[in-house]
């Protein structure tokens, strides 16, 4: 490392010289690699955000007005968050090559330096894998959109309405008020149920005795009837509800099965109210309900 | 290392001189890094401590005074908590390296103290990653102040009120009066019942042959009665209780589902309540409970 | 590595030469590397491609016209998607190595950098491990082409039709509407029901003291006049559905068994229409289901 | 390393004189170090230990006699307990560090040793994780007082009441007179029925057609009854037992809830004893009980 | 390194030659380890195929004609799939010390480029292990020839007639026409139902008050009728099926267990046979089922 | 290290002599190893077998002739166990060091000998891990003295009777004749049953209607008459059963408990006779059982 | 190293020697440790294989004719089995460390081969852990001869007459003629079926009416027959079965419990053969099962 020291003098000169290199190099590094950082992560998540609206537009008829917008905002801030980390992550390693150099070149010992931090290092890096994971997880969940706020997503250690998504942890509301604090690390699959459609499922039981072609007709009245009413057509359901005929033939009852597209989070809804309306159907007909 | 050595005595007066220096620097670095640690923290817990206060108050109509005061007193413990945990680690590390850099200096030979320290250190690395992993998930949970003492939490393991909180352990009250002490570092995703609201459901099942209509209408009385009830009225409850319709056609009843939106806490109260209120309705109204 | 300095000049001639070498090398072998992964993937990928059209066409007697095309297609897109993810970590590779040998050429002490990149590197590392059994899951995923676009998957966390298909993650689309990101490495077996044909198999409890060769009989004449019907036969049949006999004696009934092969994804459809013919032949012939 | 060696004596003499030095910073290092855990073991855990006194105080107005008396012992065992083991951690090092460094001032080549230890050491350290592990898990299990010889714990893998702690194992002997044998390590949760208070609840099904506010005062009678028996008002019960009213309208009954604060381990026994007393008292009042 | 140099030109010309000598060594090496690895896979392979075709012929009197032709098949593909993967392996290894020696002999420093790969390797690394694991197990299973392509396995993960096997996943098809890609990593133990036999167990639940003796002598009947039917002794049955006498005295019935040994696959079959005839009989003699 | 070297022969002789001492104080060294461990093992298994014994004698007035003997057999045992291991390992580690430092002194090189027992190492290593857990745990079990031949433990994997315990695994026989032998280091916790006493509780289910004073006393004079039955006080009951009172208001019983402290292994016979002996109880005094 | 050079050809010819030499201790030292494996792998498993023929002899009064000599050849087979691996491994090291000590004295760098094979080695090493524990276990298991060819075991995964091991794999055969693959590492524990004795154990439900006395002396009876009867006693039955009374008084039943003790693999004929005459039994004496 003293290879370069011609007469007394050119030592230190060169030394001086070297630490404010060193230095300028180390500045000049950092701010172009945030830069470069900003700009990747703006176009990698720019060009994932525009696909969403993209696939919410293409799959149903139901007007998108302000997606665009909140598609943009929620792109502008998923690459601050990101950014800001990786950022964070570039000065580190920018900066304490940098210090390292220049204590090395001022001919201080760093060996003991580089042994404390190591140990200490080594103890923290082990426990601190799963933070690693969680963050890892929460960039790539951000970078893929996979939610924001206000999804209705299903994450396996609970299910609700997402109220804040950091890189460490989401946080959702469920059903009944609580609010859950999950690592995202921990997620291993993620369920949204926001996303272009969901489907009621309504299973009818009725008697061995009834006449079925008559229940199946009665029921696809039923349907027809719902589609037909304004207040559910368009504004609730994608598409006409379908009859799907004997799901079971079990040792109680012959059960039929009613399946009907809604838009996301109406599903409950729809459902209560096609048991409403067949429940009525049925009486009216005085078919009897198994049991 | 002895590049410096003119003459004789040179050595010696470089290698106290440079003891000396080790020493000064090691101080002022480390008191340096505990301000600069207080601070961080400081401003980290701070800032996400007054948008609690925000949340509460922004998502419900209820008194919320003395939350500023209390959530500045909880802010402040979780900075004093954090900020000796790291201004330790710090230290270690600080004192650790100067400790090494003067006995290099002194010609001591410091690879036998490396070797032990490392055989011991790693066989205690390895047992102790579940040590490190707690203290930083008890240290993200202050951070993001996930609970606090009073709370009711579901982490899981267990769930009841918290008593108390450090950065390894929660402790926590069961319904039984059971207390519970478990590990932050196990805790994958903690419920906060505690926060803006709860919801009390309460499930009808009626009779098959019930008139659908008429129990759906006393149902809604029963919850229009108690919405008026002024000791119940935006005291305990949020918003007026709704009937969802119903909820189940199974093979023993018609199931209808009541929801009521309370403060935290005072859900089941609720939900006791509403049965009583329901039951004696239906039985005014002769309308008979299934079974 | 001073080893060829004949006078005063020589070093820096010799050391600018190194450098440019170097480039020169580090450039031309990335160049190599591109070019050979591109054709070891498309090849990897076209082979497996068309062995699947083979699978298809040899085992059922359906039309598969087009499936050349997709094939074709699905095989490009896996040979880019794949190979692009290799090509970065060469291009990785090569440059850094190229980047720390210039820097060693010029006398640039790399221990410094190689220390702060080795410490963030390996706390990264540690996390970054499920990342990485991600990647190497989507690749041999993509490359065994295991699934597609529109193929109904089961991969245990969630069921559903496939979506996308990306080397960390894995969309689907549930039956609820519900979209499913699944990351690739938690996928630890897969079931694909979009390959060849699939099985509809329907139960038929009829009571103790039924005629036995009478049912079975019936049976074989509902399955018989199914398979006549040309809105099945070939068109969703794959073959004659099949009586298989009297799979329980149970403490309630006697159950018969019927097997019917379809194409896929009409299951579901063809149990749901043998479960109606049953139904009206066993009504007709006034034989009681058991219960 | 043989950096002061003037004339042909001088190094044995400066060896010698190294030797004694090493020794007896080593046997100085030890004692201080011993003196300074005792001194931080006992004030950590006596500070812990007053805080438990102050906790069941605070809570409950019971009578505490002998309560410090307990805690001060107490806290002295898990001093002890804890000092031994970091005593030896503390001993192990230091005197490893002086045996290798005189070891290595005699000339005599350390290599070979450190190259076997380590190979076995490896080799035994990843099998003994479990055992630090317990050993961590014991030390803070002692640190915070989470439970002690007498106590009734619920520790996940056995419930039963505390015959012994150790830093590796917790011995419990439960209700049937097992004896568990637990290691500290595997203990992610611990319930504590012994700090404080115990609560008994107690469901009592009575049949739909009773008169829901007869059966209420009815209980309330019962408890009112119990609360005013000097047997147990202050000596077994904490506060007045309470009727929280309808808990469950299910398909078979309405269900009755009855909860009862009592002092530790005395809930089974109020429990049964309210059992007897709402029997006798429904049987008078000739209220079925459902079923 | 450069210790052979009498003279100016013999260190050029030196490396020269053991440049040319290292990259013969490499070659001839990876040719003789190529032809070892395929002539030990070979031997290993062979010896335990011959093996298979002797525990099927010794274990049933059933025509074998054919089965050495397929298990030599079967054997010559299992020795070219893994003398393959090894072979890679061999060349990896060989060729890579060569191309590192012949860069260290052209005094090219090699450090950084091991400092790339190898930061990119532990990356890496960490998360392969999987898919070693899965090349380990697949090696394993087709050196002991676990399975083949149609037999009908249980993996655990699924189950059913397998399609492929390669060394990294098994693809099986499921009864109802799923197609399964299982890692070899992630099965930890494997069923094969096609090696020799297969039992089939029919269980007949008769009224407590029943003949017992009468029961099980018209059993007996059953299964005597059964073994001289010509279609199924000896080319299904492999023994005559056995009457094992009353299994269980439930609480709901008197349960006899009937037992038929089969050839692989056909049990499902033999089961359905054994209980039509067993109804017959019981319907014939006036014995009422249990129920 | 060849820093004594005056002249031609000297580096011989000193070499042959520093062999020789390395001999010598390898073999003293193993010597004082041995009799340390050998002295050590025995102190801590007697002073805890002692404890046995006395916490067996403390706890329960039975007599508890020869129970010194077995205990310090059981200790002589343990010791020589675990002091043998101890012995082999240290044995190892200070052989392997003078073979390695005796073939440094001859100069062998002895690099090539530490890689490949390096590489071989690590892979054997990292899965012997489990062994080394197992060796661990057996250790401590033995130390400890949780359970010994003939004891009746639950070990979680199985139950039964111990018949073996080795530092590796355990062998038991469970109640069905079953040999079981399990890996201690898979023993998470263990109970054991034949410490002390066990205890019998036998629940009996009364109908509605009962008269429940009248019950209880018919119990208690049960139990009393049990008491004073010779054949069962003292021999076998520890202390007079106990009628505990109403367990549980289920919907189709009252339920009452009754609990009988047992010397070991007797519970189940006590709970038989209980049984027979309420049974004739409440039939003389034709108290319906409840069903 | 070259620390032995006089003249101009002494390294040449000090070099062949040392290789000869090399070569030379390398030969002699594989042959001492494999005939050290062989005697000491021989002792270890005849030391064992004794003491079960003693373990069986020992407990039970059944002829063991052969059992010797069936002993010694498992004894054999094991130690074969095990030597032949250790052997293997203990090659490699010795060659291994011949070639790189060869290679060290020919000047060959060594350091490129060592990067190649350590990483390939990395990689695999991580992979082969489970390998390695599978090994591991399997000798373990061979050692303390845990099962044999035709012993029927619990493996946990599955359960079956065992038809090889291996130090890999155990493969069992099921009762429905499945061929079960285990590796020996998932094996936490085993349960052998075939080592002493087995029980049966028959649970008889009487109604609650029936007269208990009566019922026991009818069991008593029937026991008493069997015992009496040649074809069980001594035959299948090891001791007189036992009636150990009301195991349960439930809410359906009073259930008895009878308990025969048989030599293994004969308790299900035997506990088929009691119902059958328990069963005849209580209907001769018209008692009814409840029911």
């Amino acid at each position: 490392m003293q290879s370069v020291l011609p007469d007394a003098w050119a030592p230190a000169v060169a030394g001086a010289i070297a630490i404010v290199l060193v230095v300028l190099v180390a500045l000049v590094t950092r701010n172009v690699a945030n830069r470069l950082i900003t700009r990747v992560v703006r176009r990698a998540s720019s060009s994932n955000g525009s696909s969403i609206a993209g696939r919410l537009r293409g799959k149903q008829n139901i007007p998108l007005e302000g997606l665009d917008a909140v598609a943009a905002e929620r792109r502008r801030q998923r690459a601050e968050t990101i950014g800001s980390v990786l950022r964070s992550v570039a000065s580190v390693v920018i900066l304490g090559t940098a210090v390292l150099t220049v204590l090395d070149r001022l001919s201080v010992p760093i060996a003991p330096l580089l042994t404390s931090v190591g140990i200490v290092g080594v103890a923290v890096g082990f426990g601190a894998q799963e933070l690693v994971k969680d963050f890892i997880a929460g960039m790539f969940m951000l970078l893929e959109d996979q939610y924001g706020v206000g999804d209705v997503i299903d994450a396996g250690a609970a299910a609700g309405t997402v109220e804040a998504v950091t890189l460490r942890i989401t946080r959702l509301r469920d059903n009944d008020g609580r609010v859950w604090y999950i690592r995202n690390g921990t997620i291993v699959r993620v369920g949204n149920e926001s996303q272009g459609w969901a489907r009621a499922v309504v299973d009818v039981p009725v008697a061995y005795a009834s006449d079925i072609p008559a229940v199946r007709e009665l029921l696809q009245q039923v349907v027809d009837d719902m589609w037909k009413d304004p207040a559910y057509r368009d504004a609730v359901l994608v598409e006409e509800p379908q009859v799907w005929g004997i799901e079971q033939i079990s040792d109680t009852a012959i059960v039929f099965r009613i399946s009907a597209k809604t838009i996301p989070s109406r599903q409950s809804e729809i459902a209560r109210e096609l048991r409403l309306r067949v429940k009525s159907a049925l009486d009216r007909a005085a078919i009897p309900i198994a049991g």
